[in-house]
């Protein structure tokens, strides 16, 4: 392969984020073929134009359907809203490309399953952008984990708080619509929570979930109103396969907390602690420390010994919440040139989908429901 | 009444911490009949002795049931463990004594019922020992929340976070088994959040729960070992009759967590974040505030005008954690001298039982429960 | 001896501190003479009545001479305001009293040198009332220091903000005047930070200082104005002998601090932070620590462990400001009783009143000054 | 102006962080003219072939003087050693070509003036590389000062702490050698501190200033040590003309600081904290706010309506250090499309250069200095 032609399908916040990495990647990433933006699609064309104009992909498309088809795409990538993610998956790999796709993955795990399986079939790369998984501080907290640092996971506990609905009047939109966006805040904010439970803890296996909508209107343009069919906020509590207790909390009326998504997993060697909105730092406790000086240490994530910290600055200097991005497509691109091997994969994604298909069971149906085997 | 003659019963943690606030409270509250440390009483006669000189306790007893019977004694301060709670406070009640009772209030609710209704009986002063309602932080939160800065509370969402049972060969304690104790982390640390909920709130609808027991077994002297029967962590989500959603998360194995008792406090209007480890402090945002500079705000609730603050020290000088009790035990003197009504007395000791004990039959159950009218 | 006397000079918020601390040393430390609240002295009757009241002195004097003369009295306590310091210390001395005294010693290094010979001369136990050394966090630092644990110190910044100034119509008092206090935020402030600095670092060599009245008149009763003859903030530059650098910050212009006294202290093998205002944390960082996950420890300095933590309750429960007098005056009235040596005496009074006496000089004459060998 | 050409001397670290941004800016600015990376510079041919390749330059020259003469390149960009900053830039500018230059701007007040002179006269755009004036938590707190938010301000105390230095077998480097880098840590970081201070606070009246060098000697390849001749710490205090006090400390010895330039900014309104480690955060203590609630706020510099913000994603979201440079060259290249005026400027590196001078005079004499009138 000479060069990674990508197809990017959708030009809304997310086509913005990783348009900006294609951008950017090939100067930090060692990639044996380099990227090229060949194709940025929209329904919307005007939407698909302005975003080829700010970051320069060649051609502009309006038809899905035709861009997965053309001949000189390697790669699409899949940024649309959540409904759409199934089919484009589907045909993307039957046409032979290498598939990145936004979380979550899509409406339900039955749709999970065929992307998974469309993908193995035409035996290319895919990965679920689950992003937050290369958050140094997220992959330094992973390495930790993995070296014994903090031995049995007794307790994992996330929230995801975020505050732009708390406003009544902020309007309707098809987020709110259960039919267009399958759920609220749950599918957006727990399938980060829920992936990175999955990547640090491990598998689940049970979960019970309660859900509120605070507002129950909100206004349409032209003075009407429209019901929110969908969740405000959902909490859940889990169990593990390995016996650790889980709670997860996404909400958005958590006022005043912006992009606050916090992890606190207590252990019986050490406890992390991360925070979103200070994406740079790790706090690690550690019970081998000498008992008189114990206590939670702000690691700043910034070293060049810290994972991906090499490619960006001296030490010290801190990354923002794009360069997220720009990890993960770095590695999916090293994967498609055949580099490496790259995760989280559609599998991951259909594993994550089923912890969130069962919340949103449970919160109907009030009870505790079984995750099940994939 | 000229003075207020106190016994105490129970010679341990909380007979410590009571004691040196009857020897402080005098010197700090006005108090129309001043306090007098009459007698204090333990089965452990030597406990009972060493607290008598440690604070200057004047008499001391063996007998619950002598004590509570005798004429020169106004008032009883029940400090032992939770087993022994309804029997001596009713005994009390009936010989006309006041009470005060640490938290939770007795091993279930049907003990509640019947401590409250001796005391309404006797017509005695009654008190519930939480001692969190009286951080000046907590207060102030009140006062916040009651004067709309924080507006419909959409979550409370409460941690109670500690770590001493983490290391395995902790012993085996009259804590682990299930008769004596009622429960594990949960009665202990629950009570707490579950009355700071009611009091900032209001009253609960209904909650589901988990616990988990990590360490299955605790040696023994002797080189036995006994089965641990209560949790080591028990988690619950509940609905409040406001349409607020809560969550609740006690355990003693968060490695690294002293005393976290953390509350996260979501409204319409603002939020409040409180975290006792930093008891001297309150976060407060204001969606009032200009939109350029809104924040979550570190109050320093050490200023002459915050609760309780203008006993102590002039503005700046932090408390401690005893001092919670000065407060407590002054405001229930001050109820029993005639002064002002006091909270939070039986019948909230009975409304956090109730709360309690549907988290215990709920997490066997597996199901949601309704938290009863009281 | 069988019971130490104490006679109190001075009944305002010094006196109120370290009357607590008398009525509560007794349940806390092990003293071999108990101690007894003989006497409170203030030249203001009303106000020494009304501290006997409040803590139970046992009789009131309003003059000072006649209570370091009085025989039913082994020990004199200081607490009135700095410029009688000097002449109390003496004549008590004389008398042969032991005497503790508040922070700064006096009024300017010459008056220290005389304290410091009549209590040599009377062989009394003497201490200077630097409370901040019993800050259990504060002890920890020092041993950490001792241990090795930061190596060779390169750096102590130290600053003391607050803010109760800031609004120009505070009234004029005794403090804005020099005659009267000496110097302003400096003496009253930075009397702490160079003892810390001393007690942590070591001795001074030079020093070059700047100060500043921001607010030049205040206010006086009546409807006059009086001009401000004392620092608003007084900032000083230090090298000590050890050949570290040191910075020094006291004001009362601090814009929303209230009792913000910060130390950072860096070394070759580690650094420590300190805070008042969070008075139970130490921050450490250690380069022993594995090089992926350094970071600043915040260290919950409440465990059994730490510095006189075991006189106070089980971990995880924080103490207040108000407990560093208990320290203080437990472990003077220990070594009154002849049970262990204490520091700091008068002779580190001097030493610090060298170093504030030469800041005052260097401000005005804005040059460096040469510390003087005690 | 079609097109902007530029070209930049200099293919080391900040030749890496500017060529991130020009290959960034034309997504995220609105450009007149768009940007062409014409060349990179560097006397080291492979370094500057690896950076044409790593960002795309489109050719590479070895010689300044050549570059600058180029009748393809508008605007010239000095990335390149301290020293050398002066010729290219006066050359640049007698050329034509704007200029944009690294901080500090050179190696004294003099080189600065003949700098500005030649840019003046050459009537081209010029612009200091003080990138931390375009971090939007400093533009905010402009902001906040210019609106009235802050009142007089007393204090502007600032450190920049790294550690870089602390291990004594870090070599011999330019760095540590006065003729070649000017000075150590302060030429570099107080640079930064002193550009911050006249751009919130105003000019400087006078300082005096304290530096040491802890480690005397570093080892050289080869086995031979060679001796340090510049500060590894340099502190100072000032006066401005507004009547502020000023602190600055900048060391490399401040173990577990990796790029801390920590600002407190004290005035009659309200006070301002921000620290770069965190700096999508600026603190906030406002005594208009009601007394009950008063604290410093922590305000998360992400949302739209902040500094820059609305170029980059939607609320919550966190940029880098990086971004700052994309802010700084993208408003440079407005200025040099007509579109906007630009500071700082030349004058600003020439006003701050007084100061860094004035410094190491006082550092040397031991006495303050006056900073002379532009």
């Amino acid at each position: 392969m000479q060069e990674i032609r990508v197809g990017i399908v959708g030009a809304a916040f997310m086509g913005r984020a990783h348009s900006n990495a294609y951008l950017d990647v090939g100067s930090y990433f060692q990639l044996d073929a380099p990227v090229r933006m060949q194709a940025v699609c929209d329904t919307d064309a005007d939407a698909a134009d302005r975003l080829s104009r700010q970051y320069g992909w060649l051609s502009v498309e309006t038809s899905w359907e035709k861009l997965v088809k053309r001949d000189d795409i390697d790669m699409i990538d899949i940024c649309t809203s959540n409904k759409t993610h199934m089919p484009i998956a589907v045909e993307a790999a039957r046409a032979g490309k290498h598939v990145i796709c936004e979380k979550p993955l899509c409406m339900n795990a039955d749709e999970a399953k065929q992307m998974l399986n469309a993908a193995r079939e035409a035996d290319v790369r895919h990965m679920t952008a689950f992003n937050y998984r290369r958050v140094p501080a997220i992959l330094l907290a992973k390495q930790l984990i993995d070296d014994g640092k903090i031995g049995q996971i007794f307790h994992f506990n996330a929230v995801y708080y975020q505050d732009w609905l708390v406003d009544p009047n902020f309007p309707f939109t098809w987020r709110h619509d259960v039919k267009e966006g399958g759920s609220g805040a749950h599918g957006d904010m727990n399938a980060h929570t829920v992936d990175l439970a999955r990547f640090l803890v491990g598998e689940f296996h049970s979960i019970t979930a309660a859900q509120e909508t605070f507002v129950k209107e909100r206004n349409k343009p032209g003075g009407t109103k429209d019901k929110v069919t969908v969740d405000d906020a959902l909490y859940f509590m889990a169990r593990f396969k390995n016996g650790a207790l889980g709670n997860f909390m996404a909400t958005r009326f958590a006022t005043g907390r912006k992009n606050f998504l916090r992890l606190e997993i207590f252990g019986s060697n050490g406890s992390l602690v991360f925070n979103l909105e200070r994406l740079n730092e790790l706090q690690y406790f550690s019970r081998m420390d000498a008992s008189l000086s114990q206590g939670f240490r702000t690691i700043m994530v910034t070293e060049g010994n810290h994972p991906f910290l090499n490619k960006w600055w001296p030490p010290g200097h801190i990354i923002g919440w794009e360069h997220t991005f720009i990890h993960e497509i770095g590695d999916f691109l090293q994967a498609v040139a055949g580099q490496i091997e790259v995760k989280a994969d559609f599998y991951d994604g259909l594993r994550c989908q089923q912890v969130l298909d069962a919340a949103v069971t449970s919160a109907v149906e009030q009870k505790w429901i079984d995750i099940p085997n994939a």
